[in-house]
């Protein structure tokens, strides 16, 4: 798994964001207002973001702002870039280190749960801004896209290196493995983020560690579950949790 | 399985969007509003309706609007129950005529993909809003959670009464189950609205077939795969499919 190569997946598709006046020593505030875009853009979501509320939040002037980004939509392009190369860092590159096959699949899925799991308050840019772009089309959905698809492209990539070494049975299809973890992380962020479901967590973990066992080759060693996804971080306390709406639901509904 | 119940558990959150001005006469008139207003709110997202833009697309007057509808927030919670009522006629409904147990589960995992599968060109209002509101506190992220729980809830239901029937395993853990499913309906939603890929109907369906598959109860006769999700619609032509992009990120990949 090459955190380069997937990198550089992205790049057509977000290098447009690079593209305002450069200034090698305007580097510092260019890295702080995208710090304080990605702050906003997470918040409101990544279409709300313009430049004279950046401007504002940042005490700069709106040219100031147009100075490192010739366009709100460069500044959108650079503050996705910002969000993936972060998400690389946290899920991907730690997961390199494992050895090769299940034991690295397994390290990057509790990444992936794990981040979603802390950026519950905050939202996921990828998730979030998949909804935002799914109908705009434009250099933000293509970048949208790429990096969605670049990302579901190390999975199967990991999937298939799982199955080269006997750690997967041979007929695994990858895509499809792919596809359903996709779902248990959007199932995840939706019930964790909108539900405020405490057994968010647990359920995602549990279905993660299940399709796993159901993907294991035969005689393949029995997979640690506390690998599968790590310890359930503690609920946000910040927001009150929202599971009784669905109790509610539950309780009052006849037959 | 009952789709009044389920609708009653929408009424508190969505209430509020019958508070406006009671006209018995201008019936006609508010539904026609309601209707443009959901065409513009899946186009667009129910946050970026406003009653000027409708007014305009509607050739009336912003007062003529208001008139139907007390506020901007108001005409959102119409259109999102609206909405509402149209999913359970189109997937609760149909299914609740098929035999209780196992029958009606599968008709309405059908019926939801089905309808999944024709709304890819306009959008899932729950979907989409789920994630426009999921950091929006206010009576509309009440609505859309109390939707979504209230949806959540009559699938927990469907799946325990297939296991009270005997067709599903005893130790089924009905939440679990619908988390898993609910993720499916999640990827299939992004994989083929964001990423056009061609084999995203296939890959839901075989995911929910299997899903059912595992938790049958031994001896359970056999699932009809037909029946599980139905035939896959046509991909739509009106947008180019975009499994390109992911391919094209496969393929430039190193080692």
């Amino acid at each position: 798994m090459s955190v380069t190569t997937f990198l550089q997946s992205l790049i057509p598709a977000v290098r447009v964001g690079e593209s305002g006046v450069r200034n090698r020593k305007g580097d510092v505030t260019r890295a702080a207002i995208v710090e304080s875009a990605l702050a906003m853009a997470r918040r409101e979501g990544l279409e709300s973001l313009t430049i004279g509320a950046l401007a504002d939040q940042m005490k700069m002037s709106k040219s100031g702002v147009f100075a490192h980004f010739g366009s709100r939509e460069d500044l959108q392009l650079a503050v996705l870039k910002d969000y993936a190369l972060r998400f690389v860092d946290e899920v991907l590159r730690p997961a390199v280190r494992r050895p090769r096959g299940l034991p690295r699949l397994q390290a990057l899925l509790a990444n992936w749960l794990k981040l979603l799991a802390r950026e519950v308050e905050q939202g996921c840019l990828m998730i979030g801004g998949a909804s935002e772009y799914d109908d705009r089309p434009g250099p933000l959905q293509d970048a949208m896209v790429a990096i969605i698809g670049g990302w579901s492209a190390e999975l199967i990539r990991a999937i298939d290196a799982a199955r080269e070494n006997g750690d997967l049975r041979d007929d695994i299809d990858a895509r499809q493995l792919a596809f359903e973890i996709y779902g248990l992380m959007l199932a995840f962020h939706q019930s964790a983020r909108l539900l405020r479901a405490g057994d968010s967590f647990r359920r995602a973990h549990t279905a993660l560690a299940r399709l796993l066992r159901d993907a294991a080759a035969p005689g393949s060693p029995p997979l640690k579950s506390k690998r599968a996804a790590g310890r359930p971080p503690p609920v946000s306390p910040t927001r009150p949790p929202r599971v009784h709406v669905r109790r509610a639901v539950s309780r009052t509904r006849g037959t």
